[in-house]
């Protein structure tokens, strides 16, 4: 079938057979397909969608467009975790540590921040010498005899999602549930995982402002997972103002490793051990939810989860004195305090415009190519429910050397991120639903 | 506005300053912003549609990216007719001459055939030594002196609308509205008309197939006309079969040589005057319709419209003897009757199906370059309603040179067309309706 069929099904809402849909994004990726056919499909799928059949053809052609590794001469179960994207969320860090001590193989390709969200990879090149470019075969070894490994995706990992999602960028169809589910999928399904569990935000931090979106987007995640024969659950999460206190890349590892010394803040606790709880249900090393929260725990408390960080990043060529002593992580070149103007109670937080002020301190970057300070970022004191006096601390920032605006502007962007009133407010719950079933 | 904003606002239909899409499209002619920003564009737009103030200012810039003729200095009303196309749609041939016999200077700016849909160009070019072609300054002076002048659209002539239009026709985006709507008035206005009448064809041989789209063209071409400070009425006519008797460009010449001599097929006869009596009407050179009739059926009764025919034939390098002997006109190499496979009364014709025989014996083409033959195609004996025997000639095929499937399979494609039954069926009427207000 020609393009301009595909399109012109598409368009119409007739289905489309997948195997045009899979010979459309193979030949699109081969350079045979213009970018301009390309546009014009995306917004047909965003006006009317895909069925089942169409995304995991789509899905396919993805994954195939580039290699996939093949994991299964290692023993044991492998599993990932996939964030959707928010702000302070580190769980990653703590999560593939966890779940190796426990038991499961975590094989986990991941990416930078942008914009106000944050990506693992920045985080862990934070850790100085970590490599987050390992040869596959490395990969494999460290996986091999660590039980994780995390690394940034390549050129040859699904170079049709990098193809494609680029010209969505510039074309306005990023926001399109099926194309989202596609673009992450087809990357993770090339790590050779069995499961996958996923957590989507939702919230003024996430990508998804409201949770019908996202409850559509993990169902659509999970019915596309399960039809490409991987095991897949979703928790939707709220997003509405940041995980735990840390904004940054530095600062994040120090608060993962203060929650794999037993610490950190309650929030961050919660949704890592629920996540890895869910990765150890996937992976069959435990039965019931109970019983795989109880071995996460245990792995916090007798202190493996924390000594199989330190295997990963000495594995992967970085400096473990950095995690048993923090202060040798890089550091920010000043800090300033953001005092409350009012005395009340924390209503909401604005998370995006948090993000977008530790982006603005230099611990993000507003376009790809941009650089990240390692040390920049923000300590959120105060967040939902919490009682603040005037002048008290709401947030430090950490400011990077060369900071995109004045720290006194960010302190401005900071104030207006919060609304402080008179109600006895309270976060509402961190974990919303759980999703097994699709769309 | 950066284009991706404009996409992002018309995806999700929320207005678009009138400002911004005009600098998309005439930066999109420049060619400063890529095809596959537009492409996604027009994708939303067909979703989406456009308000009145997006229409005409995509209309305007679309204009305002070529020449724009100015015809202020000739005297009298400046009308035109353009037609959404046709199988047998012959016209613009009479049309012109008529109403320029009546008083109305009539700068007709007419396109190709391409598929089963002719176009007055290659009729024109039938005519031995016919120029369509002209520098501006010539059509100035034939429309001057004759009052009417018949040519091809120039490289400069909304070359915005060129290059979108070959866009559309790669992004299955061609069938929206108000994309239609502004390519059709883009490229009228350029004329530097007053008034433009519109013959918006419905039917199985038209670009509509259904009444209400193509009243929503209709209505949407004369708000938009009016919003550019033109008069524009619109007629909405019958596409089911096809117009007169002869489908094919010296065929067709001559039916409208036929009609200009006060002959020809009643419906020929009956468009003719309705379009030529608008034009009148919008020319102001007759105050009421009955009036506008009888000065076209009196111009054709005079022979003042068949002369004038010979002097814009003269006056653009044609051979006026071919006017006067029809025989001189190019003739296909051989002829085929069709014989009624059954008997009874023709109860429907396809008419896309006629136009495609037609092409496919070499009066048309499947793409722009090819080239046609002009004595090439097909004379209709048999219309909706009338009785019919076993054996008697539906069609006569007249075969080009260089047919592009044998006349035996194009005798089968004919007598498919036809679907002949018992009933007393007739052919309902020719003009549906008229239409001046906007959508």
């Amino acid at each position: 079938m020609r393009p301009y069929e595909v399109i012109h099904r598409k368009r119409d809402g007739h289905p489309v057979p997948p195997g045009a849909i899979a010979e459309l994004v193979t030949r699109y990726a081969e350079g045979a397909v213009p970018d301009y056919q390309m546009a014009a499909f995306c917004m047909a799928v965003f006006f009317r969608g895909m069925s089942e059949a169409e995304l995991q053809a789509l899905t396919g052609a993805m994954l195939h467009s580039g290699d996939v590794l093949d994991l299964s001469d290692l023993p044991g179960p492998k599993v990932d975790k996939h964030s959707t994207g928010g702000v302070g969320d580190k769980t990653s860090l703590a999560v593939a540590p966890l779940a190796a001590a426990c038991g499961v193989k975590v094989p986990m390709v991941s990416g930078r921040g942008l914009g106000h969200t944050g990506g693992t990879l920045d985080k862990l090149e934070s850790i100085p010498g970590f490599q987050i470019h390992l040869p596959v075969e490395r990969f494999r070894e460290v996986l091999a005899s660590v039980g994780a490994c995390m690394i940034g995706q390549t050129d040859r990992i699904a170079p049709a999602d990098r193809k494609l999602y680029a010209l969505r960028d510039l074309t306005a169809t990023v926001e399109s549930i099926p194309l989202i589910a596609a673009s992450i999928l087809s990357k993770k399904l090339a790590e050779g995982i069995d499961g996958l569990v996923l957590d989507v935000k939702v919230g003024s931090g996430a990508f998804m402002k409201r949770l019908p979106e996202a409850r559509l987007l993990a169902r659509t995640l999970c019915g596309l997972g399960r039809g490409m024969g991987k095991d897949v659950t979703a928790l939707i999460t709220d997003m509405d103002q940041p995980l735990g206190r840390a904004v940054g890349n530095a600062l994040e590892v120090k608060e993962v490793l203060e929650l794999l010394h037993g610490g950190g803040p309650a929030d961050l606790r919660e949704l890592t051990v629920a996540l890895t709880a869910e990765m150890l249900l996937l992976g069959s090393v435990a039965a019931t939810e109970a019983e795989a929260r109880g071995r996460v725990e245990q792995a916090i408390a007798d202190g493996r989860g924390f000594r199989k960080l330190c295997e990963i990043v000495e594995a992967q060529g970085g400096d473990p004195r950095s995690l048993a002593d923090p202060g040798r992580l890089p550091r920010a070149a000043a800090t300033l305090d953001v005092g409350s103007p009012t005395a009340g109670r924390v209503e909401a937080i604005d998370a995006e415009a948090l993000g977008l002020a530790a982006m603005a301190l230099g611990a993000g970057r507003s376009r790809i190519e941009d650089r990240v300070d390692p040390g920049a970022g923000l300590e959120v004191w105060k967040k939902v429910g919490d009682p603040v006096d005037v002048g008290e601390s709401l947030v430090t920032l950490h400011v990077g050397l060369a900071p995109l605006e004045p720290p006194e502007t960010v302190a401005a962007r900071v104030r207006g991120a919060y609304r402080i009133g008179a109600g006895p407010a309270s976060a509402g719950p961190l974990v919303l639903e759980r999703i097994e079933e699709g769309a």
